[in-house]
C-alpha cells in the first residue's frame, strides 16, 4: 500500500462567511440589502451582519465599519468538530500561529490565524441554522427562507479571489493545510504562477489566489454570491444598472471554471461579484488544469475583453489612501 | 470527545457509470446517441459504450442486449483506493457477499454485490480519463470534449433512482455502509417512508430510493442525467417531441431536490430524465427534510400533475413479460 | 385589379386596455401589484388603475369593483384617428350600435360596443403616454419606466382570451370589421371550429375565442401579460407559489401560439396568464393553421394534461352565484 | 380632418431577404450551414442558397460568389401587391429608376433599385413558402420545418444594417417612401445623425443605418438572424468559439433596441449577428428615441466596451483590397 498516493482530504466543508470592512457602513449596508439583494440580521454600532435568501446558516457576511475598504477576515467551515481540530493541528504544524476566539453573531468558537499572503483566516464548525421567522417560512420546506426576491436576488455565498505575492506558496500551503483541490491555474508562458483556483469539494472554485501586483499583502480582489442561472446574471445587470451601480465586467464567461459573472464595487470599495455556474468536478483524480497562454482571447470565453480596472482595483488600494477610500 | 456525533464519510466520490439492459440494443444506442445526445466510445457484440459530452471519463453508459429492460448494474466511484478498500470491508462487516473482478471497458478492478432491494451494483476507483481525439479537443482546456451539441445534448450523468421494498432499511444500508448522506425523505402522514434523496458529496441526490409497490426486487424507475439551465430542458423537450419521442412527464420542478426536470422512455422501455438545478447543499450538519404531507400540489413545486405511469411503469415491467419488453 | 385578393387592414394597433370587475377590489389590487408586479396609477371610489412597468401608456388595466369577476371591457386601440373613423364605419355598416364616450384614465374619446359574444369592447386611439416621474426614470431612454422588479414583474398587456357561444362568426367578424389576422384554429374532427387566435399586427394573437360551454355570453377566460423570457415565466410560478397563490396550469408550452405559460386565479376570481414568447408572424400571406386533432398530446406542446377546471373556469360563474364569487 | 397628422404606413411586411457576396462562397456556405445553423434549399453555378428553420418562406439568404465580400441586395416584402404597386410608385415619384425583373428563387417579380446610400435594394410580394419534405415535417403544425438544431441555429432572418454617407437622409428617405417607422436615432452631442433604426411593423427595428466614415456607399455593416432567447445567444457564442469562428463582440446587450447579441465575421468576411429579444412597439404614436450622448456606458447597455473593429470593418473592404478579401 505504500505506494499509493495520499488520500484527498474532506476536512473543510465550505467557504462559511466573510467580513468585509467599509469607510461607509451604511451605503455599504444599502448596497447588499437593497441592490444586492441580502437581508440584514443583526447589527452593532460598528458592524452589520447579512444573510441571501438561500444561505442556509444564519449569515454570511459581516460589514465592519473601517477607515479603509478590504477584506476583515475570510471564515471557512470544516466537515465536523474533529476536522476542526485536525486542520488547526495541521496549521500549527506548519508554523502557524492563530488563536481561538469564542466566536460571532451566528457561529461558535473559531481558529483566527493569518495565511500565506496576509488575510485574516478563521476555521470554524459550529454554525447557527437559519430558522425563517414567521412571514418568511418558504413554501417548500428544503428552502430556507421565502424566495420574494428584490434587488439582485444574491441566492448564496460562492467564492472569494484574495491578492498573494507568491500564488504558488499560497496555494499550496491551502492544499497541504486544509486540504484545498488545486483545479486551474495560470501560468504565462516562461513567467512564474499567476493565478489558482481551489476548492473544498465539487466546485470549481471555492478560493482563487491572482498575484499581486505591488509589495503589500493581505489584499482582496473580490467576493461572490451565486445566483442560479444565466438569466439572473443578466437581470442583475438591468437591475445595477437601473440602481446607478454601474458594471465594471461582465455579463461575460470566465474561461477559468467556466462561470458566468458580473462584478460591480460596492459602494465601500470593495469588488463584488454575482457569479452562476461553472463547471463541477466529481472525478476524485482531477488533474488541474494549467493554463499557459492568455491568447487567442481565452482570458474569457469568448474574447470579452478585460478592463485595465480589473487588474488594478483592490482593497485596500494601493497605496493606501490616507482618510478616504478609493 | 467521545460525544461527539461520527464524522461524515467522503469516500464515494460520484455516480461512475450504470448499465442498462434493452431488448432492442440499437434502437436504444440510437435513441441514446442520435436523440439524448451521447457519444458512443466502444462496442463489443451484445454492448454499446457511451459517453456524454461534459463526462470527464470515457465511459458513463453501458447498453447490454436483454431480454428485458432494466439495471444492470450501478456503479458507485471512491474517492481513493483506500476509501475502496474501506467501503468493501464495511458491506462484507455487514455481511454482503460480494466479488471482486477485473474491470470492463473505461474502469479497473471493481467489487460487484447485490444491493438491499436486490439491484447489482458496484464500488470501484480506477477510471480511464477521457482524451479527445483529433478533431474532438476542446477549445477550453477544462472541458474534456468539444461542445458541438447534437439531439438533447445531455452533459454528464446525474443520478438514479431504485425501486426497493423497503425504503428506511435501504436507505439505511447506504448511509451506514458507504457514507451517502440522507437530504430528503418522504413519509406519507401514518405510513412507512416511501422515497429518499441521497448524496454523496454535495448534490441534493445521487441516488433516489422509492418504494416498490410489487413483490420483487431490483427494478429500475430512472436514470438522470444533467445539462446546464433550465433552457436546456425546455429545448430538450422540444427535440424529443420533433423526434418522436413522447415526453412522459415535465418539463417542471420538482418539489424533492427542486430539479428541473423531463422524463421519456427510451425505445428498450427504461425511463430516462433530463435533469437540471436542484439545490446543492455545503452545510455539513444539513438536517434532512422530511415531507409528510402530498396535500397542496406539493408532488411538484408547482402543482404540475403527476402522470399515473410515473408510479406504475418500472423496469423490468411487472409481471416480467414473456419475450417482449413493454 | 380585380382578381386581386383584398389587403390586409392594419387600423388596430394593440390590445390597449382591459377593464376587469372584482368582487374584492382591494384583494385583487394587491394581487395585481405585489404578486403580479403591476404598479398602480390612479384610482377612484370604485376603481384602481394599473400600469405594467414597460407599458408605454400611462395605464392598461382598470379594475373595478362589482357583484361578480368577469369583464368590463376590452379596448382596441386604432393605428390612427382616420383608422379610428373607418373602424367605427365598418362597425355600423355591420348593424353595430355602440356609442361614443368621453374616456377615462389614460385615453381620450372612445366608441363601446357590445361585440358578437357579448362583451363588451371599445375602439379608441388618443392615449396618455406615461411619463416617469422622478425616481421611476430608465437608465436606457428606450424603455418607458426603471426596471425594478417585484413580484412577477409582468411587463406588458399582451392577448385576452374571450368565450363566445359561436367561434366561427365571432372570428369572422373581427376578422371583417377590424382587421384582425386569423392565425389558428381548432376544429376537432366532425365538430365546429372551437377556438381561434386573431392577431392584429405580428404577434400569434392578441385575442383568442373559444368557445362557451353554457347557454349565456360575455364571459371571460382570461387575460395574459407578457414577460421577457422563459426563466421569468419559471421565476414567477416559484413567486406565486410563495405568496399562496396558487398555480392552476403551467408553466408548460401552449401548441397553438407556441407560448410559454402559466396561468392562477386572482382573488377575485378572474383568470390570469404569465405569457412569454409565441410565435410571429412576418409574412403578409400566412395561411392560418387548423388543428384538427388533439390527439398525440397536443393540446399542450409537450404533452402536459390540462386541468379540467381550464375548461370549467371563466367568469363571471355559470350559472351566476348570487352575492358572492366562485 | 385637415389637422390630422398623416396615417402610418403599412406597406412593407418584412426584411423579405438579402443577398450576400463573397470571396469564398464554399466557405461561406459551409459556415452558414454547419455553424450558423441554416439549410441549402437551391444553389447555382455561383450561388447558394439559404434558409433558416424558422423562416416560412423558402429561402432568406442568397450566398452570391464575387470578387469582394459586401451586400448584393436586400429585398422588403411588401404586405399586397397592391402595396408593392403604391411603394414603386412612391419610389418612382422620389425620382428613384428602377426596373421590374422577373424574380429569383423563392420570390416573384421585384422592383430593382438603388437606394440612399449606394444599396442595392428590391421591393416584392409573391414568394415561395416553404413546404417541409418528409423527414424535415414538424411537430407543431405551426412552424414550418422540425426543429433539429445544427450549429446556432439561427431561426429566422431578423434585421440588416447598412452603412450610409448621410443617415439622416437615408432614414428621412425610408420613411417617407416605404413607410419606415424612425425608433431610434444618435446624434452626438453637436454633431450629425450617426445612427437611425427604422422598422416596418413593431419591432425595434428591420433596418440600421449608420455613419459611413469613408467617401464611399454602399457598404454592409452586418446581417442578423435572430434566435428565441438569451440563452441561445450564449450557446451560440460556446459553438462559434469551438468551431474556430471568434466572436467579434458579444454576448452583451445592446442600448439601442435592446436586443442581446452576438457579431462574427464570416469566411467571406461579411459580418453576421445573432440577436434575441429587442423592445417591441405597439404603439401606433410611438416617439422616436434621441440618444445624445454616448457617456456613461451607454454604448452598450451595460457598459460592455465596443471593439475597435465594429466601427472600422465593412464589406467591402475600404479601400477596396485588389484580388482578395480581408
Amino acid at each position: 500500500m505504500s505506494a499509493l498516493p495520499a488520500e484527498p482530504i474532506y476536512d473543510v466543508a465550505q467557504l462559511g462567511h466573510v467580513e468585509l470592512l467599509t469607510p461607509d457602513l451604511e451605503a455599504s449596508a444599502q448596497f447588499f440589502t437593497d441592490v444586492y439583494g441580502l437581508y440584514r440580521v443583526a447589527e452593532t454600532a460598528d458592524a452589520v451582519y447579512l444573510r441571501a435568501w438561500n444561505d442556509d446558516v444564519l449569515t454570511s457576511l459581516r460589514l465592519t465599519a473601517a477607515e479603509q475598504p478590504g477584506l476583515g477576515h475570510v471564515a471557512w467551515r470544516t466537515t465536523s468538530p474533529q476536522a476542526l481540530e485536525r486542520r488547526v493541528a495541521a496549521l500549527e504544524e506548519r508554523g502557524v500561529e492563530g488563536a481561538w476566539h469564542d466566536g460571532d453573531v451566528g457561529h461558535g468558537r473559531a481558529y483566527r490565524y493569518t495565511g500565506i499572503g496576509g488575510h485574516e483566516q478563521e476555521l470554524y464548525f459550529e454554525s447557527e441554522k437559519y430558522r425563517a421567522p414567521e412571514g418568511q417560512e418558504p413554501y417548500l420546506p428544503n428552502q430556507p427562507q421565502k424566495f420574494a426576491p428584490h434587488g439582485a436576488a444574491a441566492a448564496h455565498i460562492d467564492h472569494i479571489n484574495l491578492l498573494v505575492p507568491n500564488v504558488a506558496e499560497a496555494s499550496r500551503f491551502q492544499q497541504e493545510t486544509l486540504g484545498f483541490k488545486l483545479r486551474e491555474r495560470l501560468t504565462p508562458a516562461g513567467a512564474e504562477e499567476v493565478g489558482a483556483w481551489l476548492s473544498v469539494m465539487t466546485k470549481a472554485h471555492d478560493l482563487a489566489l491572482t498575484k499581486e501586483p505591488h509589495p503589500t499583502e493581505g489584499r482582496l480582489h473580490h467576493l461572490a454570491y451565486a445566483v442560479e442561472s444565466h438569466l439572473d446574471v443578466i437581470r442583475a445587470a438591468d437591475i445595477f444598472m437601473e440602481q446607478g451601480v454601474g458594471v465594471e465586467f461582465g455579463p461575460a464567461k470566465h474561461s477559468r471554471t467556466q462561470g458566468f459573472f458580473l462584478y460591480v464595487i460596492e459602494p465601500g470599495g470593495n469588488r463584488i461579484e454575482i457569479f452562476t455556474g461553472g463547471i463541477h468536478i466529481f472525478s476524485p483524480d482531477f488533474e488541474p488544469v494549467t493554463w499557459t497562454t492568455e491568447a487567442g482571447g481565452r482570458g474569457t470565453a469568448w474574447g470579452t475583453p478585460v478592463p485595465e480596472s480589473f487588474h488594478s482595483h483592490a482593497t485596500p488600494p494601493y497605496p493606501v489612501a490616507t482618510g478616504a477610500a478609493l
